[in-house]
This record gives structure tokens, C-alpha cells and sequence, in this order.
């Protein structure tokens, strides 16, 4: 169990071992932002050749300190890093901030170098950020262990936000852009190359800091889910939201995350299935992960995601109900006594439908906006606010309008944000409360994102991962014998016999009839079709049998027979998965069937275990759902049948506790009334 | 042919009625704004009830300007509008702008108004802007005739761009936007409710000014489609790029305009053929329709739409490889020698790839970019260039980074951006003439859009929209009906019979063998398959025969026999379809075939003619573009084929000069040589 890293962001005194009297220097930035940002706890800067730097008087060595430093900065160049790390370490250091570059991020020399260092603080108990990272910064404590340029430029301010980022040019972007909105941050971390403490063992420390109410992480690998689990398990208890960028999200975004971290390239929408268990949002960049502090910070939790949207510009709604179609943003509706209110209070020719035009009357009449408000209050149908200004200026009472709508907020804890292009009309409303924009395609979207991450974390804390070890050297199992697995687990297969000879089939064709798929069954040929071994409807059984079985033969195939199987029809064609990832544990597939998945990519990844409903969820997001409806000619597919065909999947993919690597069941026939798996492959441990 | 508007933005004189003593009401904001930004003309602000306006001599009526204005602004309340039109009409104005409101936009009787106030205009031949319009502004020669609050409070300056828009709040927003980016516009024009001068007469009538470098256009609804493309065809001509924010493009907001503007809902995909047909690039919302301005303005047209990118900060580089990805934005390759070149101009340590991460290093050699960006241009594989520049701060040599990028730029006409958070950074790369952005993925888009409408306006000039009068009533032909007319046309369809009788059965058979599909033929049932009318296969074709003829003698629909069709195979069925828009004219339909058709949308329209390499676009952009290519187990499929069969049911169409409405052939079977309908269904003129 490694040491806390609460001392981290909270040490009694800081060394700083390569201080520089140049303020604007690595070395020499920390102790300039300590003493600025007034942290009260001991500074002892470390430079054998000086009586003092920056006035605070020096030592030679870390040695020399009169007790152990809780933190030390390192910021000597290149190898000497390592000894200095060693040096912490024998001295009792609790934790490392080392910010010398040249080491894992340049390659096989670098990371041998970074592997000693990691080496040396594991053997004591240290703790160590980096190297090549920019830092820790608190500024509820003045803690400012950070050589980033960005706080001399923009002062650093107490807040309520905590970032955490592997890259320091990212927590720069983030922070930069949050003050841009006026929020400040408490936190502003960075890991570098993460030898030892990552993204998440900092995310799990300033969650448990009760001035934090919303972390912003960026990642570009995410080393260890079980660790960001746990903060995010933390976090949801403490009601904190979360909201992570993880870059290299892309295949081409994988290949320079690579290179530039070493980082593993993972499956990027395994990485949506776990942020989504656990109620991380994912952000696609900076601009996303700041987008919607102001609401987080608010006090309101929407219950839904029905939004009203207000403007003075009926060019703003028609581009509003244009914005939350493509984005799949519900529009409230008004139910006709709100729509006989709004009859009244509008002007005659006004239409009465959201998105809601209060018309150029607002100029006039300062009172239309809270007139109109508390019918949609009082309709009960509205779960997310915004009121767009796109044309307020001289003679427009915007004062008022803030008044209104943050009165609205209030009484109706309905989250509310406006937006204008004016930087004034801004600042009135967010002196009265209520969360700005400039632009309405950004607040409708963080609105939604708002509503999208409250019902996440209305849901009941999930279980923390699976941990399944994934075996070693695996082998395929034929289709009659993973058809077998399947069936065993409680799966439903299509009804089949494997014929190892032409009494067995004769048999087959009594029991099932003669509307049957013949396939030959070896371990050796996992696709059977790209060989030609499948016959659907064959003429003649017994010629197709043998045909098979030569071609077996030919192929130099194990042949164990051919199966003959129900043929499956007036259904639609899906897929199922399950298989055990070396990072993020047990996961199931659901999928567009046959080639179509692989060419399409039209699937989605859960979490093992996984609900049914969660199945659900998952299986409405395919491209292809709206072919799981009622169609013209063609009923409604069991969708449930197949969800509960998927959770079983899951459960049984982590009773076989390691000893099967993955399972396609592709396709899996969904009919009217339950659904089959008409073909297998278990890929199991190879000695079993 | 109504009267050039050319008068319209630069009239001799403006006569204004209802003028106001106050500077900020509708009627006092034109004759504040005339002097303030200098215009030279003659003024006559009419007020019977003031000897004097704003310190201008009124006169009490229209009729007293000593010549006949040019220009009349309208701005008295209400009915009195309609006479004052009148007015204007007889006394021979050339151009009336009615700001004044309460027209069609609040329903019967304002429509009724408005109809006799656009009569009266039409028969003097007088042009009208508005009702309900925030008027004219020519930046150029100080004629603003606006009431606008945007020009009081952020003031106009000329520049080389046009606004023009149909609602004045989207021009006002499009316009602040502009300015946020340091780009100035020469006109800003909105056209309110459209009685007469619609958004497309004053986009003809801007693009003709030399002053006018771009164009952005807002309209909700595309009232002269032919008038559009006449505008885009002149601005194609003079080189003038045209971006058009059409809102109401989804069926919400689609519900929003036609409340607003009373327009009609039009299907939002053929605007976007239309739009790509005539080179206008849509933007979805008012930042993307600013968004590239900068880049436009500039002298470099991308002949390729191949990135490169350059940073200091890893980070950057890996979001940027996210972003490209997400937006299919393909990222330039590095030939060996520029691989080779980089190799000695980074750090021992840097990737050699596309991002290209300079590293932290840039602090320290300043020269680094300079160094870099030659190898980038002598590689010849770069078309578009971002310097992104996350960290910048003191210590670094930003202005030198802005030449280097500006000589690049020059040396080797490559369109170049950059993106950094710091408005000072910013200004630097503005002050050597660089587009500058505040966030990176903004510029990479922008970027993409300027390459991607190069491409558009590359192409020659299309021929102008097809006119082809759309029938009335119209009936369906039958399925042998529909097959022959488009057999005729030289659209290859499956080989088939028509069997009146079981006589005529027998001899289908002898011809096209047992491996055929049967379904009845009657004009009165186009959806054959929902009354179980189609048998694949049928194990006794004199059997099915009779069971048709009965079923169609069941459903009282008339029976002209059973189709015998050969069966096909082997193939990928999609969907082609023709149709005569009211609006756009002839339009061709390519999509996924099937019932898939209708539930997933999965479809483009071209306008007709096409071409064959338009066709094959179009079908590259489908969702299930990947599976007509060489997949698992199967050949590609012939998409040539499909292309020609396309292209030849849009000449079909316009040669059938108005009598055929529409064409369905769902599907169409695409071989692995070949494609031929299997089904098809025309609606024709009821009295062919």
C-alpha cells in the first residue's frame, strides 16, 4: 500500500533541490510562486553554491535540513536527478516533484534512468510525481510546487474546481480557459511521465478535499482503472462531479499519444464504457471540460433533461431547435393551460410553443421575461433553462432580466444559464447567480451535459471493476464445443446436432427436419464460411456432408463432423461479445451482425457484470436500433431477450474466473419472441 | 424583371418616414446613423408634425422631396406603412425599407396587409425591403439605413466583407462576431419578412461590389432557388467564397421557422445538394459561419486539404491527431528525406511525425520553428498548415515565431493558422498577416472548411438549377409499367415477364428456369410485399400464380397479371430514386436499399444532371459506403454501375419534361459487374 498523497498537497515544508536565484527558471519559479502565493510552512531552497536565493536563506544539501522536507522539488539537470531522488529517499522525503525532463518521454536510456528513480523512492516509501512534470499547485495554501508560466501571467485564486492533467501544457489550456469563465481553481496538478503517482492517485487525493466540488482530469493513458475507479467511487459518494479528457482517443490520437508518453494504445470505446460506469463525463477537449463549471458549481441537479429555451430573436430559436435536434437535446413541452398563459402574456401574434420567442416586445415591455417564466415553472414539464439575449443593449432592462430568471432558478430549482454576446448582459446575470455564455450552441450543450451527468450519478454506486486474470496462450474451441459452453451457461443456441458420420446426420434430419445449415466443425478453421463450409437449405444432406468432410480433408483441417443446425429465420442478425481486457477487466459487446460489425463498427462495449437495462441503453445507441422496431412488414424484435442473452454472457465470462480469453457469438438471431445464438467461438486458455 | 438593387446600396438620396427626433427609436436610429457615418447623399427626413429632425430640415410628406429619393425608409407604426408605400410608389421611389413590424409574421390580416403593400411596390416597379426588416448598411459610403442597436455600440468600419441575412438579430450576432475575429464588413443587410427582396436579389447584388471579398449569408427559408444560384454563379465567377447558414434545417427547427417567418419547411438535404451544386459552404450555426474569415481574406486557395501541424506541447499534439481524426481532416505524411531532415533540426528525442511536437525545447532556440516549416514546405505534402502554441509566455520569441510562419506562408502558398489561448500571441501572428484562433480545434475546422470549399469552387461552373414544371395529380404506374418506362430510358432492370395467365407462366419459366420470384402486378398495389404479394422461390410457381390473382380479386385491387423475375443474387441492395421538387427542381436519391431506406435515413441527393464522379462522392459518403467495397468472403461491388444508372435516371427525368413525378427503385441489386433494378415505381402525370 503506498503512502497518502494527501501529504502532497498538503506538506509542513518544502525543499527545493536546484533553487536558482532567475525567478522565470525552472529551479527558481517555485520558490518565487511560494513566497507570492504566501504558503506558511518552511521553504528550504537547496544550492551548495549560495548563502541564499531569492533572499530565502540556502542549504548545501538536503541533508542539511533540520528536519526531513514532507516535499521536495527537484529541478537539477538531467542525471543528477536521479541522485537526488536517492538523496530524498534516504533522507525521508514523503514525496518527490521532480521536474527534470530527459527520462521515459526520450526513449530506452531515459525510461532505464526513470526506472531507478521510480526503484529508489518504492524502496523508502516516497512518493514521487514525474519526472518531466510541471507540478503541484494549491493555492487554498499558497503550496505552489509548479513551475508553470501561466500562474505569473494569471494569478492564482482559491476556487472550488481541482485539475489534475499527466501534461502540463494541458493544465495550462485548462486553467487558462476556467478563469476565462471566472472560476477559479484550488488545484492545479501535473504528472509528467508518471513513474509512480498518475492522474488518478491525485484525483482520488483532491477529492477527498471538502473545498473541492468539481475535478477536471486530463489523461492521455489511463495506467491503472482500478485506482481511477475508486476516486470516482469517492467522488460520487461526496456528490463531486467529475469530468475527464482522455486524449489519444482516436486510432491517429493513439499514435501520438505514444510517442509522446509511451502510453498504451487502448481500445478508445472501452474507455466510454468505464468512464460511463463509474459517472466520469467524458470531454472531447479543453474547451468541453471547462464548458460547463459554472453549472456544476450551481446548486442545481436537474432531475431530467426537458430543456425551455427563451430568446428575444426568433432567428435564435429556429437555430436553437436546429442545435438541440442535432445534438438530440429534448425540447420541453407546454401543456395547453401554459400555452393559454402564455397566450396572455405574449403578444397576439407570438407562437406559443418552445423554443419560446418573446419577440422585440422585451424592449418594451421589461416584465415579458418574468411574466413568462413562472408559467413554465408552474407547467412542471421543464428541467433546464436558457434565456438567449442575442439583441440587448441600450433601453433593454437587463438587470431585471437577471432578477427574473434567477428568481425563476430559485423557486423552481430549475438550472438556468443565459446567453449573449455581450460581455454586460453577462456579468449582470452572473451577478445575480446565473450561469453565462457566449454562445448559445455552448450553453445548450452544457445544459444537456449537466442533465446527461446527474442521471449517471443518480444511479447507484456500481461495484468497483472485475479484476479476471487474463490467461496466457489460448486456443479456440470448435463451434459444437463453444456452442456447448454457451448452452451450459444459459445461454440460448439454435437447435443443432454434430454429425460425426452419415447416421448421425440421418438422425439429425429426423429430429430437425430438412430446413437446415450444414456446417463442418474442425477447432482448426474459426471462419467456416470463408472456406466455404457453410450450406444453407443444402438439396442434398448426405453430398453436402461428404463434400464438407473432403474439403476438411483438403484444408488439412481437424474434422469433427458437421453440424446441423435449425435453420433460423424472420429475424434480425446481431452480434455478442465478451472478452477479458488486460486493463479494464471483463467487458461485453452488443453489435450490428454479421460482416457488417467488423466493416461498420456499428457496436458498443460494457462493463462486465452489466443490467439488463444498461444493456438496453446501450443497444438503442447502435445506428441499426431503429430496425429493432416495429417496421412496415416486420414486428417488434425481442430486444430483452437479447440484453438478457448479453448480461449472462458478462456473468459467465467472470465465473469462468480466467479461463476464457473472449467469446463471438455473431450472429445472434433476435426474433419476435426470444433470440439464439446461431454460431460460436470461445477462444479459452490453452491448457485447459 | 424587377429593378437592379444596385440603387439600393448606393442611392443618391434617402428620404426617411416617420422620422424621430430620437436617436434610439426605429424612426430616429437611420437619420443618426446616416451622419455619423458620413453618407453623402441627399437626407429628407419626412415629419409633417417638426420643422426639424435630429437637426435635419424635414418635410412634412414624400411628396415635397425636391427630386424623388432613390431610398425610402420606412418607419411609421403599424397600417399607416402600407399607405406610405403607396406613397413611395406613385411619387416613383426607386427602393422602399419597411422597418415597421405587425405584418406576416402575425398572421392573416398582416399577410393580407403586406400582400397589397408588395402589389403596390410591384406595379410602380419600386423594390421593397422588409416589412419587418432592420434595413440596409453600406459601411463604404456611410448609407445606413438600420436601426440596429449593434452599430451605435460596437462601431461600423468598411471591410471587405458582405452580411446579408433575413433576420436582423442573426445579423447583428453574425456581424459582433466578425468583429470578435478583427474583421471588418462593408454591408450588413437584413431582409425581414421578404414580401419582395429576398436574401438571394441582395447576395446578387453585393457580390457584384469590388470592395466585397466574402460573403455570409442567414436565411430561413430559400425562397428563389434559381435566383441563389445566380448569385453563386457571379460570385463563382468574380472568385468571392459564399458561406450560407440556412437555419430550420432540422424538422424542430424547421416547426420554429415556419411559426417565425411563415416558410415553408423545406427537406433540409436537398438544400445541402443544392448548396454543394452552386459552391456555397453551409455552416451550421453563426460561429461557424464567421469561422474562417481570416483565411478567406488571405491570398492562398489549399489545392489539397493534406494538415500539418506544429506545436510545443505533446498534448496539443495528440488532441489535434483526436480532433483531425473525429473530423476526417487527413493529416500530411513526412517523405523519408523530410523525416530525415527533422531528425537534425528537433531534439534528439522528438517523434517524426505528423503532429509535429518541437517539444519544450522552443523556449531555448527560438530558431526552431524557422528551422522546421521549410522542411514541411520543400516536402511538397503539406496543403494547410496550424502552429499551435499552448505555451507561450515571457522568455519566448513570439514575434520571430510569426515571421518565420509569415515567410513560410509566402515562400511556399500555404494557407497557415495559429491557435494560442494568449490574445498578445495572437496579435503577433495578426500583426505578420496570419489567421489567428483562439482554440484549436476552431482553427483546424476552419482550416478543413477553407480546403474543402476550394475543392467546391475548383470545379467548373454548373449549369444553372434545372426548371422542369412539377405535374398535379398524378397516379402510379404499375410495377411492369414502371420497369418498361425505365428500360426504355436505359436503366438496366432485372430480367422479367409479365404472365397474364398460367399459359404465359409456363413459357417465363422455360425462359428464366425455376430460380425466379413471383409478385403480382397491379397499379392499385405499389407496396406489394405488405400484402404478401412477393414469393422468392416459389416451390410451385402455378400455385403461387393463383394465389396472387386471388388475393389481389380479395383485395379489390385491380390484376394485370404476376411479374416473373429472374432471381438475383450475390449482389448489395441499395436504393435510387428521382423526384421533381417544387422548389429545386429534378433531384436523383442514392441510399441504402430496403426498408432500410426509410428507417435509417442512410441517403444523399444530387441535383439533376449529375455527373458519374458526383454520384461516386455522394455514395462514398453513406454509412454503409465500407460495404460495397472488398470485404471478408466478398468481391467489390460495381459502384460505377450504380453511378451510371444514377446519372441516367436524373437525364430521364428532366427528358420526361414534367409528366413523370417521381421514381422509386428500391431496391437496386449492385453486382460484382453490374447493377439492375428490381423493383420499380412511378408516379406519373394523372392525365398521361
Amino acid at each position: 500500500m503506498p503512502a497518502s498523497l494527501d501529504v502532497a498537497l498538503n506538506p509542513a515544508s518544502v525543499a527545493i533541490i536546484g533553487a536558482s536565484d532567475n525567478p522565470h527558471k525552472v529551479g527558481g519559479r517555485p520558490l518565487l510562486y511560494l513566497q507570492r502565493y504566501g504558503y506558511r510552512g518552511a521553504i528550504y531552497p537547496i544550492n551548495p553554491g549560495r548563502a541564499s536565493v531569492q533572499g530565502v536563506r540556502a542549504l548545501a544539501r538536503i541533508e542539511d535540513t533540520p528536519q526531513p522536507p514532507d516535499l521536495a522539488i527537484i529541478a537539477i539537470a538531467g542525471s543528477e536527478a536521479v541522485g537526488a531522488v536517492e538523496s530524498c529517499a534516504a533522507r525521508g522525503v514523503k514525496v518527490a516533484v521532480v521536474m527534470t525532463s530527459g527520462f521515459a518521454e526520450t526513449g530506452g536510456e531515459g525510461a532505464r534512468a526513470q526506472a531507478r528513480m521510480a526503484a529508489a523512492a518504492r524502496n523508502a516509501g516516497m512518493r514521487l510525481i514525474g519526472p518531466n512534470c510541471q507540478g503541484l499547485a494549491n493555492f487554498a495554501t499558497g503550496m505552489v510546487a509548479n513551475f508553470s508560466t501561466i500562474f505569473h501571467e494569471l494569478a492564482g485564486r482559491d476556487g472550488p474546481v481541482a485539475i489534475v492533467s499527466q501534461s502540463g501544457a494541458a493544465s495550462q489550456a485548462i486553467y487558462a480557459l476556467l478563469r476565462e469563465k471566472g472560476v477559479s481553481a484550488r488545484h492545479v496538478h501535473a504528472t509528467g511521465n508518471e513513474a509512480d503517482v498518475t492522474v488518478a492517485d491525485l484525483a482520488a487525493a483532491v477529492v477527498r478535499d471538502p473545498g473541492v466540488r468539481l475535478v477536471l482530469l486530463y489523461m492521455e493513458a489511463i495506467k491503472d482503472p482500478a485506482l481511477l475507479a475508486a476516486a470516482a467511487l469517492e467522488a460520487h459518494a461526496r456528490g463531486v462531479p467529475i469530468v475527464a479528457l482522455k486524449a489519444g482517443r482516436t486510432a491517429s490520437g493513439q499514435r501520438a499519444a505514444s510517442s509522446h508518453t509511451g502510453a498504451l494504445a487502448t481500445e478508445d470505446r472501452v474507455v466510454d464504457a468505464f468512464f460511463e460506469r463509474y459517472g466520469l463525463w467524458r470531454a472531447a477537449d479543453p474547451q468541453e471540460l471547462v464548458r460547463a463549471a459554472e453549472l456544476y458549481l450551481g446548486a442545481h441537479r436537474p432531475r431530467g433533461r426537458r430543456l425551455a429555451f427563451v430568446s428575444n430573436s426568433g432567428a435564435s430559436c429556429v437555430m436553437a431547435a436546429d442545435h438541440a435536434e442535432r445534438r438530440g437535446i429534448p425540447l420541453a413541452s407546454l401543456s395547453p393551460p401554459a400555452k393559454a398563459r402564455l397566450k396572455t402574456a405574449l403578444p397576439a401574434f407570438a407562437s406559443l410553443d418552445n423554443p419560446i420567442d418573446v419577440t422585440g416586445a422585451l424592449l418594451s415591455d421589461s416584465a415579458l421575461l418574468g411574466a413568462v417564466l413562472p408559467i413554465l415553472g408552474d407547467d412542471a414539464q421543464t428541467d433546464l433553462l436558457l434565456v438567449a439575449l442575442p439583441v440587448a443593449g441600450a433601453g433593454y432592462d437587463v438587470p431585471r432580466f437577471a432578477r427574473d430568471t434567477a428568481h425563476f432558478q430559485q423557486t423552481y430549482g430549475i438550472a438556468s444559464a443565459v446567453a449573449s454576446p455581450q460581455p454586460a448582459v453577462r456579468q449582470a446575470f452572473a451577478d445575480a447567480g446565473i450561469a453565462t455564455f457566449a454562445r448559445e450552441g455552448d450553453a445548450l450543450d452544457a445544459l444537456a451535459q449537466l442533465a446527461g451527468h446527474a442521471a449517471l450519478l443518480r444511479r447507484a454506486a456500481p461495484p468497483p471493476p472485475g479484476r479476471v486474470g487474463v490467461p496466457g496462450r489460448t486456443r479456440f474451441l470448435s463451434e459444437a464445443e463453444s456452442l456447448a459452453l454457451l448452452a451450459q451457461a444459459g445461454l440460448p443456441v439454435i437447435e443443432h446436432r454434430l454429425c460425426r458420420d452419415e447416421r448421425e446426420l440421418d438422425r439429425a434430419l429426423e429430429a430437425l427436419g430438412v430446413d437446415i445449415v450444414l456446417k463442418a466443425c474442425s477447432p482448426d478453421l474459426p471462419h467456416k464460411s470463408d472456406h466455404g463450409l457453410v450450406a444453407i437449405g443444402p438439396a442434398d444432406p448426405r453430398a453436402e456432408f461428404r463434400r464438407q468432410r473432403e474439403r476438411c480433408v483438403v484444408l488439412g483441417a481437424r474434422f469433427d463432423g458437421v453440424i446441423a443446425a435449425r435453420r433460423a429465420r424472420g429475424g434480425r442478425e446481431l452480434a455478442l461479445g465478451a472478452r477479458l481486457d488486460p486493463q479494464f477487466g471483463p467487458l461485453v459487446l452488443i453489435g450490428d451482425g454479421g460482416i457488417y460489425l467488423e466493416a461498420l463498427k456499428d457496436y458498443r462495449l460494457l462493463l462486465a457484470p452489466c443490467a439488463e437495462d444498461e444493456v438496453l441503453a446501450k443497444l438503442a445507441e447502435l445506428r441499426i436500433a431503429p430496425l429493432l422496431g416495429a417496421l412496415r412488414g416486420q414486428p417488434p424484435r425481442d430486444v430483452h431477450a437479447l440484453a438478457r442473452m448479453a448480461v449472462k454472457l458478462g456473468d459467465a465470462l467472470i465465473a469462468w474466473a480466467g479461463t476464457v480469453a473472449s467469446v463471438d457469438l455473431n450472429p445472434v438471431m433476435v426474433f419476435e419472441t426470444g433470440a439464439a445464438a446461431l454460431d460460436a467461438l470461445v477462444e479459452r486458455r490453452q491448457d485447459d
